[in-house]
């Protein structure tokens, strides 16, 4: 078999894996609505039923919700590394329906500035890039009998809801779920024309603070000027969140940043991101963050603090004469990798306490810690995917971060030990988690032939 | 006849006065509840037809809301000053109803530590203050035929609701109300044992802040490090409101502030006010505001920057990975003599573009301005006030303060031209506007019997 028959078959089904995509769109496997739990059982059983078509060993586990489906080959290459496959089935909720141009379950195709594109809800994210890679195996079972490599698939149904049941899921599944390396596409290209690796994400800790001061509310007249009001209070701690340059005042908040590298910054620097473009689509057009750290930098390889919410006092319409007894504030600090998530936690109680005075009280819940993480590049597993997507797209990918987190990733190391290389084919304008998602086919091919070369290259 | 006699004649009649007062607390005269507008009537009737039955000429006057009662006597002598009585027959909502040791609008005698209290809703704001004056008039019109000045009574419905009939109607009827003076009975005591003179009250610009940064809310993640966040710059604006001396920063605030007299300070501190008890009651202990002024000079005579609500993002159970686009805070700037409430909008707006970046809009919204209020202590009816308050109680009068609003003595003085002397007789635990609302009957003896005394000095 050469890699061209393998090509040549993939390009030859193209079309029936496009309908084979827009079958799976149809099921509505929405996680967070109780009223669609049978419709995530269904979107399980139906790529279930996909892979044990191709010659895949697969089956639905039960966890306290939604099921994961497990899928494994033993690979045509003994020898060769295990790959562990990741994507999810289950999709965001479609609302607000009137905004779709077409119903959100019943996906079409559209023709656009870049060929065909479906549109459906959960088209990109993450039935047509999770796609990208079961097509890839399709292929190399109908070719050569099956991948070149030992595979295991794992595709669950929460990742919108928070994939609460993953991590005990793979801790009880460890050895079956023994790999070499993760491979996720759920992330998104550069651009149409170059693909790219992600090697860099952010983590968080997200939490709040509740500020008291008095024990109860109090008339703004005949208390101002004597009692401590909590939102004038924590409106100072939060407004010191930043120094003049846009460094975040935490005590020893960057203690254990891990600095880009040279190479890095330069990698990024050639890329050809423009802020200005960026912050206008926003309605903005000056930037936050440190003034002497470049842009992308800044939003992958920076640690950010954004209040995420702030409220205290009286909220409705009008005005009430009140000193609020308390206030409250929800934080989100974007980590990078060498961070504690839960020093954080430390340095933000500091921080908050420092500026408290003795009659006040603060205290802080938690809502979830996720540590940054940083795929090392020099892996035979990112060698091989640069070469895969270099040949396909004629130039090398570009190597990016994501300031976002995305926890399966981190699980995935944690649990596993696993490092991924996150390989995706969304695009910056596919309206993911909006109405009107969409994935370019041009996208869904050109992924599957990548991910087709990726295997062959592991398999060798 | 002498003094003796009419104060004797009050003593008598306490019973009575007292059965009065229980009997117009009956009525359940809530202004803001339109369900209760009948007997916002009924009150009215009630109390047209006690000052009728005393002598007065006495009518229901229509308002676009809830009448107001006005009665006139000519009183004993024609050369006298002619004073202008204001009171409110309308009461704040009861609820909640639960916390009630007895229905609201079933008025009990209670024996308390000063003897018997009435407990009902309006028992001191303003039906038992009000009943102080209005029982001295019903003395004069028993024992001598008539207040020895003439009377102009005001007795409106609407106070707990913002007064906003009172303006239209004080104008329209500007002939019919002309008088030298205008009293009140709507405050406090110094103590149980000790009256009080309010000359100062402090005023109020209270407006809303509405700040838009991106043109929609972002995802934490991916715009992190380079998009303005709206609640960061809200929350490093509103905390910069005060400097680390307590001081106000907006520019100009300051600038026309009258500052108290060294008599006016002096005569505070020599009050025994411990702002250690006062800030203890309310569960704190170091007081806020300017270093190095006084606890009551900071209460009556300093103006104030007060966020009486801010909110912005996520303000839900959990959290939600969001930069929003807008962030919203009310403040309340209290005011004092010399200050005019209109620039001092400007001078927040001012203080908040200063701080804004060149991307980011602000809009404003004024609620209300009101005036700084202080009484001339050097007129011949504060002289009156103080003498009668002395000779009855024993001591001097406190002259004090309020730092909160009465809207209608900046009206009386605006559209009538009238000073006011404010002299009531409530206590600080008298649970104004809470359940359990009450008033010393000690303090209505005393208080009819010290408003005879102030219509006998300014007959005379």
């Amino acid at each position: 078999m050469t890699l061209d028959t393998l090509l040549a078959a993939i390009d030859a089904d193209h079309d029936k894996a496009v309908a084979r995509l827009m079958e799976w769109l149809r099921i509505p496997s929405i996680s967070a609505q109780p009223q669609h739990a049978a419709d995530c059982v269904a979107a399980a059983e139906w790529i279930r039923d996909d892979l044990a078509s191709m010659g895949f060993t697969a089956s639905l586990r039960q966890t306290p919700r939604h099921p994961v489906v497990v899928a494994t080959h033993p690979g045509t290459n003994a020898d060769a590394p295990r790959l562990l496959y990741y994507g999810h089935y289950d999709v965001q909720p479609a609302d607000p329906f009137e905004l779709w141009a077409s119903p959100p379950f019943e996906p079409v195709l559209v023709e656009g500035p870049h060929g065909k594109r479906v549109v459906a809800r959960g088209a990109v994210d993450d039935k047509g890039n999770s796609m990208t890679w079961i097509e890839a195996m399709r292929a190399w079972c109908k070719v050569a009998g099956g991948p070149p490599c030992p595979v295991v698939a794992v595709i669950e149904g929460e990742e919108e809801v928070g994939s609460q049941s993953l991590p005990a899921f793979l801790r009880a599944h460890r050895e079956e779920l023994k790999a070499d390396v993760a491979v996720i596409s759920d992330t998104g290209m550069w651009n149409i024309a170059t693909p790219a690796i992600t090697t860099q994400l952010r983590g968080n800790t997200h939490l709040q603070v509740d500020i008291k001061a008095s024990s109860r509310d109090l008339h703004s007249g005949m208390y101002g000027g004597s009692a401590r009001n909590a939102v004038n209070l924590l409106a100072s701690i939060m407004g010191d969140l930043h120094d003049a340059n846009g460094r975040i005042r935490l005590p020893g908040f960057y203690d254990d940043v891990k600095e880009a590298t040279p190479a890095q910054r330069a990698a990024w620097q050639a890329l050809d991101f423009s802020e200005h473009d960026y912050l206008r689509d926003i309605g903005l057009s000056i930037p936050v963050g440190e003034k002497d750290r470049g842009a992308l930098e800044r939003l992958w390889a920076r640690p950010t603090a954004d209040i995420t919410g702030m409220w205290g006092g009286y909220t409705g319409a009008g005005s009430k004469t009140v000193i609020a007894s308390e206030a409250h504030a929800k934080v989100s600090f974007r980590l990078v990798p060498g961070q504690d998530p839960q020093r954080i936690v430390g340095c933000f109680e500091a921080f908050v306490r420092e500026r408290l005075p003795a009659d006040c009280q603060a205290s802080f819940t938690v809502f979830g810690t996720s540590e940054g993480i940083e795929v090392p590049t020099d892996s035979r597993f990112i060698r091989a995917a640069q070469a895969a997507l270099a040949d396909e797209y004629g130039v090398p990918p570009a190597m990016i971060g994501c300031g976002g987190s995305i926890p399966v990733v981190s699980q995935l190391k944690e649990i596993l030990g696993l490092d991924t290389v996150l390989m995706g084919f969304g695009l910056e304008d596919d309206q993911v988690h909006s109405p009107n998602e969409k994935f370019e086919m041009r996208c869904l091919l050109g992924g599957t032939r990548s991910h087709a070369r990726m295997l062959a290259r592991l398999g060798a």
